[in-house]
């Protein structure tokens, strides 16, 4: 816990990022059962003056976001387009480590929604660098608690098929009831 | 298409409803290579003064649409909360029978979005009356061709186990690819 307090406290006002510490601490440490170490999420990251917050602001530098695509591999998408998407996706998280005055963007997420029943999960991206360490499940814990949080009963998403176990750790489940996820093609 | 032309011809330019005849007709025929027949849509209403239409109008009197889910067996939904999921979808498409001034509300589907590259289509539900009359497609084939006129390249769906090959026919895919349609559910 004295890790976590320190690792996620001291945000600057200075900062437009929404931070949501708590969340990052409730998320991890209420479902594992204890919070992650400073090897967990830094094992790379030699530098203790690092620290990693979430934001709900959507005026992400379009760059940024697309070098992160890049590191996982996504094809590019015009970023007119997904400057569209941002702005009416319902909910926008961005992960982020933050050094000094430097601010790094190492993961993504949005929703779309009805803003009622509704929400389906889209664009879930860690960098590399950062994976492996328990923040993409704190990225979706986050949302999850965001959305559940706006009264939305029903999240959803669409798997990749080697991602189907992470999101299945996390509480999804694939098919319930027979209910097939189906993408219209054209002829 | 003689038939299709009279049925969907005729709109009412004091009605509220924007009339979508040609959509109808165009995806009737153009998927089909044929018209469907006036036994096929109204096998059971032999009233030929009855004319069937799409609207895109949010303003849909909300016990109309209880009473539309009622009569699929839907489970009821707070008012207060389907209002905000209408105002908050990006399509909402309402089928209407009309007999005179007489309007009737017999099918309704909606879709969320980003605006940019995905979508995803909820609560599609054509009267029991109305059913088995080619209207379920027209509705799906009419909600397909908004979104693709919107720019939207991903349109999903989640289907129950019943009406899966309802959607393959309409070129739905269920797990392209490996990717499967996932549910949170709480712990």
């Amino acid at each position: 816990m004295g890790f976590w307090k320190s690792l996620f406290s001291g945000s600057d006002s200075s900062s437009p990022q929404k931070i949501a510490e708590t969340d990052i601490y409730n998320a991890e440490s209420q479902a594992e059962g204890k919070p992650a170490t400073r090897t967990d999420l830094m094992r790379d990251r030699p530098n203790i003056n690092s620290r990693i917050f979430f934001s709900t602001e959507r005026d992400i530098d379009l760059y940024e976001l697309e070098e992160l695509c890049d590191a996982v591999g996504w094809s590019r998408r015009p970023l007119r387009k997904v400057k569209k998407a941002i702005q009416h996706s319902f909910l926008v998280i961005s992960m982020w480590e933050q050094r000094g005055t430097q601010r790094r963007l190492i993961g993504f997420s949005r929703a779309t929604s009805d803003h009622a029943f509704n929400a389906t999960i889209w664009d879930v991206v860690v960098h590399p660098d950062f994976q492996g360490k328990g923040l993409g499940k704190a990225l979706m814990r986050h949302i999850i608690k965001k959305l559940r949080s706006e009264d939305i009963s029903n999240i959803t998403l669409f798997a990749d098929p080697q991602v189907v176990e992470f999101y299945r750790n996390l509480g999804f489940i694939s098919d319930p009831e027979g209910i097939k996820g189906m993408f219209w093609y054209p002829d």
